[in-house]
């Protein structure tokens, strides 16, 4: 089944029954999420899961954009948390949204930086008791290949030469195999952006061995492919009758070479789904990055 | 293969071979775009389409959003005529944007209406050669009951009975049944809205019957519901394959009522595509309306 | 000095070292906030301000958009507090946004329409135990005379005939005298809408005489006029040097005629003071109409 | 009277009957378009004028955003001509649109980049007849540095550094000292842009000292500072009465201080305009940057 188009790590290792070797899980149940923590060890298991070794955190919790309040901090602090613990302990870092600002569904990326609380241009103005409590964050929205005419990964790549940050943290609104987690999943991971991942299909990778310092991959399901849902239903279908495989599979081509392969499937509400996402993520981004300070100073720092 | 959420007349009709009694249907090719005329004559034709009877104008262009400007110019006489012809030669007219401003999918009445050349407000501060040359038009968006707590048929019943129109025009984003047809459509029909249809799903319809005067409906589909794409990869494998019906109904049963029951199909360039389609409606709209100024003319009003 | 634009009752008493006779008003300090409530009682103080009999609360606090979250939920509750104590002890209310939702300085209306707990249609789905407890709420944003062709006071009374409420609500940006006032004041009136008022200059006003039921004006100043920035100066300037009125007058009405008649002064940060004023008024006005809900349940109903 | 705040060198001339030495100027007129041009030679008059040496095309026309359609085919002539001339005969170019997108008046950058046609990764799957006849393309809008954290100098040092264009050109919303050239005036200058200058007050400037590349600026006024209006209607009542300068002064200090700091004074309808004209620079701008494309195929190419 592995070959439908997911950027969750959950969803490659998925449907199996056994691990393959060279692979870590963990899962725990807090309140109505659950936290699963993935762990590619060796290049055997990155290869067989099409996914670079690394850790793969992941917050699942149906309904990220309107659950109870208390299952919103809590999923603020566990972001907060992974995320610090992937971040170098100092140093500064630049944070870049990925995707396009003007399709709904690809922009999560430019909807947290814009609600990000950004201070590498602070330090100079800042009062005494406030320097050094305050890392230098730094963050941009470049835009895709076809409105600037740049890779992201090229742009990326001098920004970090002349900011010089410690670590990058790229988000991005990521495509999934099961249409349940749209706006229900949050994936963080110690591995950079693939190349081809994202709704936006980024051609570019941007990981530490493109930028040269670590990359911190934050995403959300926006999307499921269109052929996706065909193949899937054709899949299940083709399983409960017994069918051939090559049968099937020549459906299945039939199917993702059609006109559905850019469509994308999507929640109706997916507008106003992105936006509560976007805060969800940055309160837990700022969080991570500014942990000396407290829910109130943030907010003055923000909106003050 | 009925039963699909279908909001297009031609769809309805779609795959059978031959018409059901009581309906009428011409074909004309006029360059790129395929013009349809649908008469349903009959109420038992109506029936048999689950759709009331009047005339359903379609014009299939592949590409709405991006077609070449010859073709668009042409589209835009195209909706120009068939607008015209239904409409009453007197009076004012209303025109309604239906739909949720806030859902991309579902905003396309209420960007045609921002477009449109509003003049009811303007007969007594008009040179007195213009006089008589404009016809009155007022226009809304009065926005979903969701957001508003009004019914949208409500509120037009009672806008109807104050401003008084010889006719209201309703412009509303359709679901198709063929994911293709997403922006390469336009349907006209002199029917109104029927309870039910469009995107965002209007509990009470729009038709001489609720609102007292001729309502021509313009539509163009936005999404395919996701079930639809879902059941339709089933009927086509069971087609293929020749499966026992009742296995395929239960299959059928089981993909519409799961989790994609209200998500939708879209391109993934939706934001851009519906601009562009509003873009060319409200051409086509304000040429229906304003027969007397040419283009010159009319962009003055509008921009200048 | 009156004459000059200004839509805030304490404006027009402002520069006054005596109220006129038939106006009280009563000041008080709370935290940062300052509340001031004055009442016109008789028609000829009513004449001599140029504005209707009743009560108008003011509350002022440098900064609406960016105060301490201390003086931010002491400002929500006063507003809840001051529409609570005019709005009638049971019925529904139609809550309409004014203004034009293309014009960032006179969105205030439709932004706070939009983030308002819309109930009306609601009664019949709801459980058991919350019947009795909603108060009916519609509300809508009409868009102005240019973009509609229908005067937003023609509007609601046909509205208003057909949904029946007990009051309606009107939010609307103002123009100011002083241009320290924008976004640090909000004006509560009973009084309802005066024409001509407002930084849309609304032709009719919205007043129980025109629409049958009591009308509660809320509104912040956005704007002040250049005309007034201008007649300011040369004003100061020629009181300092003791100027004969006539050349003053002369002047005045220079400045006044000129190109500034349509320029509005607003803080370069307006986009996002709307925004932030529009959250604090919501939730004001939703705790008003709603009181029977707590805080958590409210944001249940709004984003759940 | 020079010290009022302005980005036109027109402005900063404008008073003065006769020009300093070193300046030269001519002016044309178009139909309804004043062409001037000023050229600033020694460094003399630079330092007399506050402006660094080289050349500016300024194009007048009362209503840029709604004038005839003629006068707009003119300008956009007029822009392309004037841009194509200061640009190298070869090469890539870079657009940059400076200024804050999340604020009306000081969007015009960023509009103008999101209408501009973007060719820098198209070089390879272009067809062969294509190929030489399109200039590569790229072009950004980073955000300023309030929002990033980074100063768009730095960030475009480090993009030039990497693209390698030919040629910079920069878009930015200007202010101006009379508020009737707010939306009527487009300058054109090939000195780059000042540090301190535009809406958003850029603490360094984009020139070829700090890029290493020519840099076109292309600006608009959008505002002019409520201090400026002030200002100057005490500086005219002042001249009428023949006040005492020093009095004066003091006057003109006391304004400048005060409240009215961050004020700016906008038309009404700011938020349309900016909108009509970014239509009109990038109109200007595609041409200039891709002579050898007709209207229709650069068309296509936008929006095809």
């Amino acid at each position: 089944m592995r070959g439908f188009r997911t950027d969750l790590a959950m969803e490659s290792i998925g449907g199996e029954r056994s691990l393959p070797e060279g692979v870590l899980m963990d899962e725990q149940q807090l309140g109505e999420i659950l936290r699963t923590r993935i762990v590619i060890e060796s290049p055997e298991a990155a290869g067989v899961l099409a996914r670079p070794c690394g850790e793969y955190i992941t917050l699942s919790c149906r309904g990220l954009s309107h659950c109870s309040s208390r299952s919103r901090k809590q999923l603020i602090q566990l972001v907060a948390q992974a995320v610090r613990a992937m971040l170098p302990r100092q140093g500064d870092v630049l944070v870049v949204g990925l995707g396009n600002r003007n399709v709904t569904a690809d922009a999560l990326g430019t909807r947290v930086v814009e609600r990000l609380l950004v201070t590498r241009h602070l330090e100079s103005v800042l009062a005494e008791e406030m320097r050094g409590r305050l890392r230098g964050v730094s963050a941009i929205a470049p835009g895709v290949l076809g409105l600037t005419g740049i890779e992201t990964a090229e742009l990326c790549r001098g920004l970090v030469s002349h900011v010089k940050p410690a670590a990058v943290i790229a988000i991005d609104a990521l495509a999934a195999f099961d249409s349940a987690r749209i706006c229900s999943t949050i994936q963080i991971a110690d591995t950079g952006i693939e190349p081809g991942s994202g709704v936006g299909n980024h051609r570019l990778g941007l990981t530490v061995d493109t930028l040269g310092v670590k990359v911190i991959a934050v995403g959300v399901p926006m999307v499921v492919y269109a052929s996706t849902i065909a193949r899937d239903a054709i899949a299940q279908l083709a399983e409960g009758y017994g069918q051939p495989p090559e049968a099937i599979q020549v459906l299945l081509e039939k199917v993702s070479e059609g006109y559905l392969g850019e469509m994308v499937v999507t929640p109706r509400e997916i507008d106003e789904m992105v936006l509560s996402v976007a805060d969800l993520l940055s309160e837990g981004l700022n969080r991570a990055l500014q942990p000396e300070l407290d829910a109130e100073t943030l907010h003055t720092f923000l909106h003050g």
